[in-house]
């Protein structure tokens, strides 16, 4: 799958001439311009790809895609490269968002190479608007538009005023007289014309643009290739030992555009050495879906837009006793579409941390409330081994030590965690497997433990054995912790995939008799008897990357069929756009908070609380999801993954099978690799464990390698593969909107790049 | 000072007809509409405001401010809205960003009314991108635009591919047919011109498009309606007891713009009774600055631009190991402007919480390091009482016991809280209070009890003998503590104002003495000499309220002429668009987490670290306040604080005086009042607190009645203000944009409120 990218060449200048409207003088503009420069440099290339835009003007040209477009230009530059020092002048067609061929339009068409702009402004009656209009919606699709230009025109004077306008907005505006009049002796004509780009050609302001052009493009080059060192200056990153940082390993990203990074490296440059010819830019697939908040395409010009008029409506109007639409809708989606008749009430805050941050502060309170207990009393929370939460030091308290947090001062595990049974592909079989030495190991031992499809470990109705012994299991553990005095004041579990704690799959079986047990013979006092109190204790579900179909449904919950009263919503959420998080409980929960006391409320909040920009890109987020979901757009995906005696009857209370946007064959080739451990995939979510003889763990390094080679890519490839590893997992994320096509190209590269 | 907001009344449709360019048939558009209307309603209005657009072809009209045409306008609709039943049209003039007299665009100028958007779309050649780029335009510039139409031209079909194209974005879109030819007999003319309307009337496009308008009309108005109730059902609100809440008690939010809410409750509709004339929006002053975050207007259009921009340019690129321009961009700005030679590292976090527990944790790993400490240690942190540093459990655990926390299962406060003394303007003189019983009271019953000016607080020069006293208190405190055995691992504070424990203004020289104590005298290890190096222990500044500008300084620290190791800073970072947070530190701190082992590491992070979203918007927001800085934007304020002895040579590690945007002689008279313990004002921030019988705490009920009163206003009033209650402390906060004329309107309004 041919993928174009933004580009960059030492010694290829580019500028792409986009017009504020039609007529307003592009190719007279870009005549002026090729003139200018040749003057300075041997070669100047001129490329008009499509002579005429809008597609019901040429009904011909209605099958040509934007891809081939694309593709067409970026070679036709890319051969421009590998010639003498020179100028590429790249002219659009009609305006600015006038159709393409395809139907979409010349900006969106030509966005993801991302060259600098020049804006040929409109001198006619009601220029100034159409000028401003355009560069607006240049500007939203990300361009650099640093200069405009425009006919001079007495009558209208619209220069003089786009020029005060657009230096305040630090672009460089200037006009030109207009052409003579068309001359009907063709030899005179041209004459004519000659002379007028000859003094056209002549003037200060022309020359001071080539003059800026050339600096400005020398600028982005050495910005670039300084990024790296500077950031090493100057910036403090995230999960890092900084002792292995140096400016050759921190990768500059120059954009992005749907589901790849433009990244510059220094290590890359050097490789290349010093061919002039070399882009500097390469294309790199984002494979961990940027932190796994990414799910509908970098630069998408939706969420941008609908942050754009968030902005204008509200900014950020406080949430304090108040209510804006899109926080309210917001949070009646996703009560309405959770699909759990528990929940009630959302609260907002910024992040999974301080989601989970709120998730506990409720559910401790509700079980200290209903059981009598002081604030004094120590409290845990009962969870999963290898859990993550967040890195607020409370967040940190709900997982068990580890590197994560083991060497933090404040850090002091308040919980106690279960070892449980995973799910793999290995070796080409789907297994559940159960740690060394776990007391539950008995239910994996049995006849359950291979399993013909993914479908088969969700399809619990046939694993009545497994549910037995885990139930069995699960009594026994709660019924420990009530002999010890043990006050429990909430179940907290990653539902299906542990995400941050290693990408491990747990076995949804044993995760729904964990909220079964603790439920049914949970310790402390009883619940009301109402079905949707909670009983128990307070079950909190974080479905911070898990949720929102990044596993394949809206709510990661509705695997285990079991509703949690607690849940928090992240990463997919705003689609990969800006931080918001949301945190829904049951009303139940919400009412322990009430009283006649203020101080007995949850005197919680963040300064940017229901956000409105974050709500109002949230709406339009989960509104692009759930009719992908609707409109059957991953029913190519399911395909694979479906299993005869699965699809066509699952269990009512689990709706769909589970599938993936990797192959079902994929998985299974790359789960036969020699230096494969086991592998999973679920929903856009792919974990390889790769074999480590020094065993597995976080300071594993067996998958950098395999990370290290993807990023690197092969002589003459076109793009790469950006990608994390946890430990010795290399895991990869597509976004909901990534093609089969490209994902093939992907399996491709990592069949090729495993042993 | 006239304040235009938004508008809407139950029984008048509004209508604002806005043009993708000019002469695309705006008139004959709103005549069609309008007597489309007056088959359903007796009276139709129709209003343009301004025949000519542009300000070059209207010279004369070149003194009209966008003001006066508001006001107008405004006077105009709100006379319609008294009478029968009915529909006012609005024509602009020109394209939607054709300048308006005041040299402003059409659309920014009538953006405080926020109409509903009939867009007249462009039937020529190029009008389909002209089209889509209006729409834009008014999209991010928070209008609701769900209707567009134009002339039907066969030539190039522009309407049926905006049909389609509008269509998915949710905008209803259609054409009639262009008028006829105009004829040069005018009663012919007039004859072909009724004809033509007759015809175009009888359209069931129309119809449809009348039907719509009359039921978004309705919907708007009951959505809003609802939307209080709806909240109580769906939302758990911030901070808030929630037996206090109904339907009654929420604020519903239509739109902010500037410094004002468009507010809707159900109170106040109920009290004006079921006058239709009644105007259901209400504009209120935004006085918590939306939470102390707002700094640059509501919808602030260079805001919203630059967030369109980055997102379209970015979406978010995950920054683990990574860099982008704009992070870079911000990370240095901070290193620079902040004026600290020890700050040398920038970590990207989401709110003040998670920043402030990334400070603590990089304070406490350097301490533990230097001191030989293990993890295992009771680490504690060093602060004033009625601090306060955010809401998640390990910033909780900062703060000493308080109704924020005491009840928070998980909180147990580890540190070593100081009692300190406030300045405050009481009864017209500036004095420094010590708390009763105070130990080190002894330096405020001397003579720097009483000043002439704030700026005599700030005179540290002059009060060599408040120094010395208190550095003598610091010292005993600091061996007191050391004899006990105490680690502690940090001095925190907030410099010179302590926000949510209740709007304290602490001597700023006490603070100055602590900081110069702890590096001379403190506590633990020594450090390498290097002035770079912290010493004692790391000193951590919380300036995520007070920082950038907030009380008159790009840094807060400056005030007290001393460097912290760590600095935080949010709210105002990004000009109240949406969150983002920095935690920026020293050398010295960032080498404590070197090693060859990762766990070493500060392993935090959160999945919108860096975002490009908000580093863009702070950039932005940070060039406008320090291009209003450098500009003298402030020296009108200023002036009303300046003393003579003071302004000519201030310290040079200070830089310049103590000011307020909020008048010296305002703060002086309402000291005065009999309801009012004191007061105090420094840059965008006014605290009043209010005599309470029971006693000042966060229970006090003292000043709700003084902020009902406010929000309520008088009958008549154009608009009013929301602000926010800390206990007995009543607060206002302007954005660093406010007018002196609007802070003088409020300034009234608060003086009468008063007793």
């Amino acid at each position: 799958m041919r993928q174009v990218g933004s580009v960059l060449w030492p010694k290829l200048r580019l500028l792409q001439v986009y017009g504020a409207n039609t007529g307003v003088g592009k190719t007279i503009f870009s005549s002026v311009l090729c003139r200018a420069f040749q003057k300075r440099f041997p070669k100047v290339h001129y490329l008009k790809p499509i002579s005429t835009g809008p597609q019901h003007e040429a009904d011909d040209q209605q099958s040509v895609s934007d891809a081939s477009v694309l593709a067409a230009v970026h070679d036709e530059l890319s051969r421009y490269a590998t010639g003498e020092d020179g100028v590429a002048i790249v002219e659009t067609a009609g305006g600015v968002l006038s159709p393409s061929p395809s139907g979409s339009s010349q900006a969106d068409l030509y966005r993801p190479l991302r060259l600098p702009v020049f804006l040929v402004g409109d001198h006619q009656l009601g220029g100034i608007g159409t000028t401003i209009s355009a560069w607006e919606s240049l500007h939203l699709r990300g361009y650099d538009v640093k200069s405009v230009a425009l006919f001079a025109d007495d009558r209208y004077d619209n220069h003089s005023y786009l020029k005060d306008y657009f230096a305040e907005r630090d672009v460089h505006a200037f006009s030109i007289p207009p052409p003579p009049e068309r001359i009907a002796d063709t030899t005179q004509d041209a004459q004519s014309m000659r002379q007028y780009y000859e003094y056209v050609g002549s003037l200060q302001r022309v020359t001071t643009f080539t003059d800026r052009l050339l600096e400005a493009h020398d600028k982005r080059i050495s910005d670039l290739q300084s990024m790296p060192a500077e950031a090493d200056e100057s910036i403090w990153h995230p999960f890092m030992q900084h002792r292995e940082r140096s400016k050759d390993t921190i990768v500059a990203m120059d954009s992005a555009y749907g589901d790849y990074f433009q990244t510059y490296t220094t290590k890359r440059e050097d490789q290349a050495s010093s061919k002039t010819e070399t882009a500097l830019l390469k294309p790199a697939f984002d494979g961990s879906a940027s932190w796994w908040t990414q799910g509908l395409g970098h630069g998408n010009p939706q969420l941008a837009l609908t942050a754009a008029h968030a902005a204008g409506r509200y900014g950020h109007v406080m949430f304090a006793g108040a209510v804006h639409e899109p926080a309210l809708r917001l949070a009646q989606t996703l009560i309405e579409k959770m699909g759990n008749s528990r929940l009630s009430k959302v609260f907002y805050s910024d992040n999974g941390s301080t989601g989970m941050e709120v998730a506990v502060k409720m559910a401790l309170r509700a079980a200290t409330v209903r059981n009598g207990w002081s604030a004094d009393d120590q409290i845990l929370i009962l969870g999963l081994k290898n859990s993550y939460h967040g890195d607020t030091i409370g967040t940190m308290d709900l997982s068990e030590p580890s590197i994560y947090n083991k060497k933090v001062e404040w850090y002091s595990g308040r919980g106690h965690w279960l070892d449980f049974p995973q799910v793999k592909m290995r070796k080409g079989q789907w297994v559940v497997e159960a740690p060394e030495d776990w007391e539950g190991a008995q239910a994996t031992s049995d006849q359950g433990r291979v399993f013909d499809s993914l479908d088969g470990v969700f399809d619990f109705d046939k694993r009545k054995h497994d549910h037995s012994i885990y139930m069995d299991y699960c009594g026994a553990m709660l019924a420990g912790l009530e002999k010890e005095g043990k006050k429990i004041g909430a179940l907290i579990l990653e539902p299906i995939l542990l995400g941050a704690g290693g990408m491990m799959f747990a076995d949804p079986l044993f995760q729904r008799c964990l909220v079964e047990s603790v439920r049914d013979k949970g310790l402390n006092a009883q619940s009301t008897g109402d079905e949707a109190d909670w009983a128990g204790m307070p079950v909190i579900f974080d479905e911070v990357f898990t949720g929102l179909y990044r596993i394949g449904r809206f709510s990661a919950a509705s695997f285990l069929g079991v509703d949690p009263d607690i849940v928090v919503n992240a990463k997919l959420l705003t689609g990969g756009l800006l931080p918001l998080c949301t945190t829904t409980a049951s009303q139940s929960i919400f009412d322990a908070f009430l009283s006649d006391d203020k101080s007995d409320a949850l005197l919680h909040g963040h300064s940017y609380t229901a956000h409105a920009v974050g709500c109002a890109v949230a709406n339009q987020s989960l509104d692009i999801m759930m009719k992908m979901d609707r409109d059957g757009t991953w029913t190519g995906f399911k395909e694979s993954w479906s299993q005869p005696g699965h699809e066509t009857a699952p269990p009512a209370d689990r709706k769909v099978g589970a599938w993936s946007m990797w192959s079902n064959a994929f998985v299974k080739a790359i789960s036969h690799r020699s230096n494969v451990d086991y592998v999973f995939a679920l929903g856009s979510v792919l974990a390889i464990s790769l074999k480590d003889p020094a065993g597995a763990s976080y300071a594993s390094t067996a998958a950098t390698g395999l990370r290290d080679k993807l990023f690197a890519g092969n002589p003459g490839e076109q793009w790469v593969i950006h990608s994390r590893v946890l430990g010795n997992v290399l895991y990869l994320m597509a976004a909901m909107t990534t093609s089969r096509e490209t994902l093939e190209v992907i399996e491709e590269k990592v069949f090729t790049a495993l042993e």
